[in-house]
Formats: structure tokens, C-alpha cells, sequence
């Protein structure tokens, strides 16, 4: 079997994701080196998965001559910078979410990337889900029929720590930005419009940092469906991740997923156990997937299911999200994207 | 047992609900006369509820001797003109949704009630749904904390002629006015801004006559929570009834009825039935209990649980709502009830 | 519309439910004379549902002119006798269950019945269950195929007064009969042998009465189906009413009934509301429909849905089960109904 | 970490289930030998985890210098006598359920396990499925109180080829052991007594090779409880494993895995998808837990949690459940334990 031989940038949280995924769950990968400014972490993490090439530079990983493809796992603003490096190195690129926070940025690195003809895919591992999976796939079948309302429930278990928004780009940036590039995918229509309600329920040092911690965001799609997304960063219950889409022939939903499938009945009521708390546990079976077709599509030259236009798109609704919370009115698409 | 006397004015569809209820499930009720401008139609009802005295003039049942209560359940436009008469009479007044479609007509039944002294009790029948009931406690309990979201989804299973928009004040005055009532209900507080994102996806008929089919309209409450209800005149698997509400110590959610619960696993798939149909099985027993109180409390002068207040908040709603929708941005509710 | 004028001995608990049921929800009925040895409790019972003719004696209902069909009420040791004199006097008979507890004494009953040509409906009222009515349209639709294995669940919130079983007849006759009858009606075919396994694990006056509290009752079937019935007397979390059928083509389960749908998701767990706790809860529509049924049948000269022979045979199982339980060994049916 | 080293003897079906999460999942196992008498099945089994010893001979990995521990995934009548050889060269042994159909065999195993002071470890993996952990665990800390019916589904999705009965013991001894294992293990409590009802109704082949495909078997604990075990070789609608537990206290269930969670609601019924299919995918969790547990508990020298005691006590309880078939009378596990 041909193999796809990769370099990650990266070796924190998301970055040993993917490297445990590459190395133990896909057949067609092989790491031959990671990078990160904070070596000896990345030392740590090489080791535990038997990878002997380790850097501080990023570079030496996109010049290594074995590397084939390299995996973005560093802190956002560097997002840009890397992918347009690594497209002149004539290397693949797979890069985390969001891709920068600026669209005239990510425009910058799209171009680099066709400009040198190779590969980029963002990482929006939800779609992989094999809940969401089942949703799209009975909207592509038409079992739904034409679709009319969206629905996304996105709540996390527990906020970042205020000063988090400063660097993420906050709420709409970091994780509603998830639910934009889930909306397109579910719909299969572009957003035109977005309307927020937003505001900070949850931890007041959220607002001192200029974010929000709680949001309905209702969107507007040009195949004339509505949408709406609402988020909390708190959920006492654990991670809340559910869709339905509600169509001319039918409703598809996907509810959450639980560790077990237990009920108690006492005499006091019926119980059974929390939804999967983390989304590295929620979203492990879609990491895996995610991994494997970036892998599976670069070495037999297919195209991959997730470009940078899904990149670009996502953050410019994040964009628009966020003008319409500040300006308190709908916000059409193209005021944000006309300034590129 | 002391028994409250009423008259019935009005005996079409939701008319029988009300006679039905309180013949044969209401102890503490006796309906001593009912009226339509539709004789023969009214006859049969009363007949088949073994009820004696039937007019055609709505006036007849106000000023029965015997009558101490009246229910009426006759077309819209007639509510406030009913309500003031009942009042003046001396009697007390059990109305159907909603009172009017004018603030100002309300405004002034609501002053006639007052100065009579009598009982208003306006026929919001689903705050007394078994599901709903339940969520409400919890909210109450303090089981959720403080309310962040409230999300209602309401969807009929089928639109109603396109023609009756233009009697009922369309789909946020005859459809989402009850959920507009069951926000401020389950949050506890009031509405002060709505944003509506509406469209005609059922049926161009409805378009054509000035009415929307499809909506989600996000709500801000006066507490800091916010909502949002998803309506659609047409789900084809039946009527979609549901609420959730979360907050800083959990979520409640209530889930549609269903005719019974079985399941069926063949070779390709589990199967379940489809919810409950039509507003008359699913919404049964929270008939019931409405006239069961509305009944009790007259006999025991107690507070009614939905007063002449609920009547004009919802309908403010509604007009704050087609107002946004119009306008094409979010409406406060000052804006609408300022003019009274 | 033809009613048919029925008279009811009995009007202890039961009693009061079908009274309740055939004076309000059953068009076609219409209660002409009540009797209970207990004079004061059937005028109250009769007094609150418009009955104004009251007896001690049964035979005064029996020979009531007016009285066209006698539903009894009264307890078991009384049934076969009432039933014999119903019939000889050429009226209708509903009877609850158990006909009786002895398989000689229920034949003379049928065979009067069968004599005077008069119509008699045993009451298994479960069948009348919207959730068991699904599982039985599937079974006879064809969608489970042969059918294979049978499970019921049954099980009551709380156990009758020890004192009771020497009345009853013991569990298997006073409670698990209904599951009986259910296994037959599902399957729709006889029970050949039982093996059950039993103890007393709740009570221990319950065992000291000569009687079990728990119960796992193995069934094998005419077509080769078999089949298991779980009992307890006391399931701490309601009442607990259970079917499940397997077979060729896939399997069709029935769960319990619930007050209403919520759930509520706080940081300990997801919690649920218990089963509906009472069989005249759970059971008020299979009532309703029961005694419908009934009605219409006789009223329009057509077929009972169950049959004196539905009542023997149930007390020949339970018969058996009781057999097999004190002899510890497989007990063929007929080596009861062979005695007869 | 000190790793244990690991040689498994058998790299059909289920011994490359352990080899893959002994390599991918259990962070403490080395594989450094497998033998299989199809050298060439396990040389490519070996290559795709990176294990370069591999041996025709089963007893080159047993005198195999390194290895400290056997794994045996070979058929059943090899486990007695590879558990003998194992044990008296000193190494630890894992070995897949059942250890043999005799109990004369199985004691002579474990007599030569005792003698050399080894740990041995049976492979009833399903102890530790996330499902059953939980209904153990709420077992455990009384939640149910003392347990008094025991039920346990448990179907395959399609039988194996007729022949295979005659090479497995049939069905009891190859399928249903693993819930009379769970049976034990729920409970907490030895089976004392079994009653089989079983019969031919998937395949005549099955019957004409002297084996049943579909039973209802009924236990009696010795602590007092009574349990039944459903079996079926044939569930069109896929794999069925599903626990319930009831007591004094309450009642705990577990219910199946599925791939997903979606619904979908059309106009004809409400849809979902059908449980995890086959035993590897529903089980996967089970069997890296369970190597997990073994590798730890014997590079830490911890007792095991299931034990050649448990092995042969499941062995009994299919025989006296066959005896019982055979025979058709309850049988005593004294019966066919006092043969030993």
C-alpha cells in the first residue's frame, strides 16, 4: 500500500489528535516528522508514538524531503503564513480551523495554494460525524425534500478562559464558526444573511473581554431555507451537539451521543447517563474519518471534501455574526465578503 | 357540590372541545344555554350534550337568568364586543385566543372587565398540556437556574385555507400567538424585542393572500434570556410540538405525544409511529384542565391562571413580530404597545 | 342512534369504571339499574353518574325490564351463578375476570350461555390497549413473520393485601391471567405446556398465604412459538406493563405509558418521569374502548372480540402454572383441561 | 512502562481482534510471538501489525524466550491442553471462552494452573462493555436492592453454518455461554437450577445436526433471585444484546449500541437505524478493555476479574442447560457438578 508520509506543525492538544489518529488508525499515513516551538513537548509526544524526527523550526518539517503532506495543528495566527509556505514547498496541506481570522488573509493563502496546484483541507472534522453523516446523506437522498428550517443545538460543557477570546477571535471564531461550516453542509446552500442575539449570561469576565458566552444566530440561505444556531458555552450537562432539518417531506434529527445506553428506575424517577462530555470523545470516530480522506484522497489524487472556499466561507459568516450582534440588525453575506 | 352555571356562545369546532369538557369531564360545571347564528348547528350540539335551551342571538346567553359564566368561542372579531357585554352584565368571561387583533380593542375590553369587577380567563390551553406543565415546574423549582434559552418548535401538520390569513391576523396571530404566550409563560418574564426571519415555503397561495408559512423568530426576554420558535403551517409526519429550556443548572425538554409506544425493528430499520395529528388528541387533556380551573376558580373566587394581561402580551408579540418581519429588522415590543 | 340499556352488578371499584365509562364516554350505552349488596356505596356510585335505580339484590337488575345486557362486577366466586341466571333470563353478559377458578364450574356457565343463544364478553380489556392493538396489527399483518419468542413484562407498583390470594386465587389468577390471555391473543395461538419458576421474594405474608410474589412463567405454543411472563407484586417505580415479540421477519415491542414526555438534563444525569403508577391510568383507554366495543357488538348483533373460551382457556393456564410451579416440572395443558 | 510480552497462539477471527488491540490500544502489551497452524494466515497477520515471530508450532511461542504471557485463540479442544503446557512453563495465560465442553477437562486445567501458581484469564469479554459495567456498577452499590428477576436477550444476527454445532458443543456452549456468564456475574449469585425451553424454528439444518437455534432458559440463583435468558440464532434487524435487572429497589436495563443516533419522521412513521450488526463492532470497547486489564493486572500482579473458576462454572450451566433440554425437567447445576 502506498503511503502517505506527513509532517505536523503542532504538538499540542489538536496536534496529538491527529498523530495518535495517523499513526494508529490510518493505514495510509506515516508521520516522519512534527515541529513545535516548545520541543521538548513535542518530544514527549513523538516518542509516545514512535516518531524519531523532531523540530522546534516549523520549516524543517515542511522542507524535510520525505514529507509529502503536512498537518497544521498551530495557534491560529500562524494558519496563513504556514499553508502559503508549505504550497510553495509544492507540499499538501491539511490545516485546523478557522483558517485565519481575516478574510483578505485566507484570500491571500487560497491563491498561494492554486497558485502552486496543491492540495488544502480545513478541518472541520464535524461533518465526518457519523450522526451528521446520516443527516446529510437522508437530505442528498431527498427524504426531506426541499429543506425549510435548520436547527443546531451547540453548547459546551464549560468556557475557555476569558483571555482565550482575545487570541480565538471569540465565540463566533472558535466555536460557532463549527456550526456555520455545519449549516452550509446539512442545507447545501451558501448563508446570505445572519441575525444574532447574543449576549454574556454564563461568566461576566467573558464581557470585560469584549465577548459573548450565549447566542441565537438565525441565518438566511440562498436556496430560500432559514436556519438558526444556538450556543451556550456552558452546559452543566455535558457537550450538546444536535441537528435537525425539517423539510417539504420530513424531518431528519441527530440527537446526542452517550457512553452507554443505561436506564435506572427507582422510585424516584427514570435515569440514565450524560451525553459524552468532550468532544474528544464525541468527535473521535470523526477525527479518524477526517484523517483518513485527507490521506486516502491526497496519495490517490482525489479531491477532498472540505477546500479552503468551506474555510473562507465559515469565517466570513463569523464575521457577519459578529457585526450583526454589534450593529443589531440582519447583516447580508456580502458586506463582509465584498470587502475582500 | 356547588355548581358554576355557564352559557356557551358559539358552537363550531372549539365550541364542541369546550361543551364536550364541560358536560363530561367538568363536575363543578352545568351549561345551561348555548347560541350560534348557525340555529341548526347548535341545536345538534346542544342536543347531543343534552342541552335545552339554544339561541341564535349570542345576547340571549348573556342575559339568561341563570347564567353566571360565559365562554366564548365565537369568531375573533367578536371577542372584545362579547367581552365587554359579559362584563357589563356582571358576569364572568372565559375568551378564546386571541382577544383581538388590535391593542387598543383589547385595551379597552380589558378596561370594561376591570371596572365590572367580573373574571377574565383567556383561552391559552396549552399552558395546561401535562408536558408543559412538568417544564414549567422545573423552571420554577429552580431544577434549570436562570434561563438562557428557550427554544419552542410549533408546526402544524397542515396549512389552513390560504383565505382564513386574512381573517385570523395570519400565522403569528392565529399559529405562533400560542407560543408567543407559552415563552413569556415558561420564562417567566416578559418579551421586549422580536426579530422574525420568515418566508413562504408551503404553499405561493398563502404569500399571495399577504400571510408567511414558515418562520423562526428570535425573542429577547426582559430576564436576560433569549428564545427562538421555529413555526411551519405543514409537517407532513403530523404535529410538531415542542419545548426546551435551558439554563445555567440544566435543560429541560418536553418531546411530542404519541398514540402509543411501540416499536417495530425489521430488517431495515426501527419504526415508531408518528406523533399525535391534530391539536384535539395531543392537546385533549390540556382542554380539560383549562375549563376544570377556569371553572373552580370562578365557583371559589380564586385568581385565574391566564388573565385578560397574557390576552394583550401575546397579541403585542404578534404584531411586534410581522413588524420585524416587514421591516426586515428586530422590533422592541415598546414600539408596539407604546401606541396604546 | 339505538342504545342498549345495560344494568351493572357491582359498583365497588371496577364497577365504577365501567359505569363511569358507559355513562360518559359510550354513545351507544345508556345505564338503566346498578345493584350491590353494599345499598348506600352503589347510590352514591349511582347518584354521581344520573342512575336513579338502585338495588340490593342482583336479581332485581337480572329481571330489570328495561335491562338488555348485565355487566357483573361483583367478585369472582359470584360470576358463573350470575352468568347462568343472565342467560336464562336471555340478556347479554359482560363478566370480568377470572370467569372463575374452576375449569368445571366456567363450562356449566358457557354451556348456559351457549344454551339461551345470549352473547358473552369476558373482560382481557388489555387487548383493547392502543400500544397492545399496534403490536397485534403487526403480528397480524405479517411484519414479524412466524412468530418465535414472546416476552411479557408485567409487573404491579404494589402488592394486594396477603389476605387477598386466598380470595383471588393467588397471582396466576388474579394478575398474571391478563398476561395469559395476551400471550394467546398475540401469538394467536393455544398455550400446550408451562413451566413456571416462582417465589416469594417481596412478602413473606404473601408466601405465608400460601401464595408466590414473583414469578418467571416459560410458555410454548401450538405453532412452536414459545414464550416468557415476568411478575412481581411490587416494582418500586409504577406499574410495569411490557410486550415484546420476535419472530421471523423482525420483532415488535410496546412500552409503558408515561405522563407526559420530559426530560430534564442536569450536571448529575438525564431524569425522566415514572410510568403511569395505576392500571385505571394506564388502562383508560383499553376500559373505554372495551366497553365500546361491547355495546356496538351486541347492539348491532355482531361477534365478541372475547370469548367464554378465552376465559376458560386463561384460567387453564394459570391453572397449569400453578401446577407446574407445586410440582415442579413442565405441566402440559391438557393434563388440566383433560379433568373438565 | 514496563510492558508485558505477549505471544498468541491462533490468528484466525478473534485472535486478530487481540493481536490489533494488543498492538494498537494496550499501551503496557508487546507481541513478540503468534503461531497458527496456517503459517501463511498468520505471516500476513503478523506483517500488519509489525510482529516478525511467527511459528507453525504453538509451542514455539509457549518455549519462546521472551514471551511472559500466551494468549489462546485457537479452537476450542486445544485450550485444556495449551493451558496445561502453558502453565508448566511458568507463563501467564489468557484463553478464549469455552475452556472445553468437559468439566473433567476443564478441572485438569485448572489443577495444573493452581500447581504452577499462574494467572489465568477467560475471555468473557462482555463483562466489560461500558453497558453491562454500568448496570454491574448500579447493581453493586444497591441501587436496585436485592435482585429478583434477571432478564437477558441475547441474538445473533444470522447463524453459522449447521456443521459448526457439532464442533462448538451447539448452541449453549458456544452462544449462550456468554450469558450465562453475565448471568453470574449481574447477579452476583451462582445458578443453582436450569429449565431450557428450546426448539428448532431458523434452520432444520441446525436441528438435523442435533442442535437448536432459539430457547427461553430460565435460572434460579442461589441468593434467591431467578433470571431468563432469551436466545435466538436468527435477528433479522441485526445483533441484540440487552440486559435488565430487577429488584427491591428498582430496575436498571441496558439497552443496544447503535452507529448513530438520527431519526427520521416522514409521513409514513418515524424512522432510526438498526443496532451495531456484529459482535466485533458492538463489542470492540469490551475486548480492549478486557486485554487492557489482563496486561495490567499481571505486570502489577493484581487478581484478574474472571477466572478459571468462571470458566468452568458457565461450561456446567450449558451442560445442565442442555441436560434440561434433553430431558425436559428443571435440572440442578449439583447434577452435573457432582460428576467432577
Amino acid at each position: 500500500m502506498k503511503k502517505l508520509k506527513l509532517g505536523v506543525i503542532g504538538t499540542g492538544r489538536i496536534g496529538k489528535v491527529h498523530i495518535a489518529t495517523l499513526v494508529q488508525s490510518v493505514a495510509q499515513a506515516e508521520v516522519v516528522a512534527v515541529a513545535d516551538i516548545n520541543l521538548k513537548g513535542a518530544q514527549e509526544v513523538a516518542a509516545s508514538f514512535g516518531i524519531t524526527t523532531v523540530f522546534t523550526n516549523y520549516q524543517d518539517v515542511i522542507n524535510h524531503p520525505d514529507v509529502e503532506a503536512v498537518v497544521i495543528c498551530s495557534p491560529t495566527d500562524t494558519h496563513a503564513q504556514y499553508i502559503i509556505e508549505i504550497a510553495q514547498a509544492g507540499k499538501h496541506i491539511f490545516c485546523e480551523k478557522p483558517v485565519d481570522l481575516s478574510l483578505e488573509v485566507i484570500q491571500g493563502a487560497l491563491e498561494a495554494v492554486k497558485k502552486a496546484g496543491v492540495k488544502l483541507m480545513v478541518g472541520f472534522n464535524r461533518r465526518f460525524d457519523p450522526n451528521f453523516i446520516k443527516i446529510k446523506q437522508l437530505v442528498e437522498a431527498g427524504n426531506i425534500g426541499d429543506p425549510h428550517i435548520l436547527k443546531i443545538t451547540s453548547r459546551d460543557p464549560a468556557p475557555p478562559p476569558a483571555e482565550y477570546s482575545a487570541v480565538s477571535g471569540g465565540m463566533f471564531m472558535d466555536m460557532t464558526i463549527h456550526d456555520f461550516d455545519m449549516a452550509r453542509y446539512i442545507v447545501g446552500s451558501e448563508v446570505t444573511e445572519v441575525y444574532t442575539n447574543a449576549a454574556v449570561l454564563v461568566d461576566p469576565a467573558i464581557g470585560a473581554a469584549g465577548d459573548v458566552d450565549t447566542a441565537i444566530i438565525t441565518l438566511t440561505f440562498a436556496n430560500g431555507a432559514m436556519g438558526v444556531i444556538d450556543n451556550s458555552r456552558k452546559a452543566v450537562y455535558g457537550y450538546d451537539q444536535r441537528i435537525e432539518i425539517f423539510g417539504s417531506k420530513g424531518m431528519a434529527s441527530a440527537d446526542n451521543n452517550y457512553p452507554e445506553n443505561h436506564r435506572f428506575f427507582g422510585a424516584d424517577g427514570v435515569h440514565g447517563s450524560l451525553p459524552l462530555n468532550f468532544f474528544m470523545e464525541r468527535y473521535l470516530e470523526s477525527y479518524a474519518n477526517e484523517m483518513k480522506i485527507f490521506c486516502t484522497a491526497v496519495v490517490n489524487n482525489l479531491s477532498l471534501p472540505v477546500t479552503g472556499i468551506d474555510g473562507l466561507q465559515s469565517v466570513a459568516i463569523a464575521l457577519a455574526a459578529k457585526k450583526s450582534y454589534l450593529e443589531h440588525r440582519p447583516v447580508k453575506l456580502s458586506e463582509v465578503l465584498n470587502v475582500i
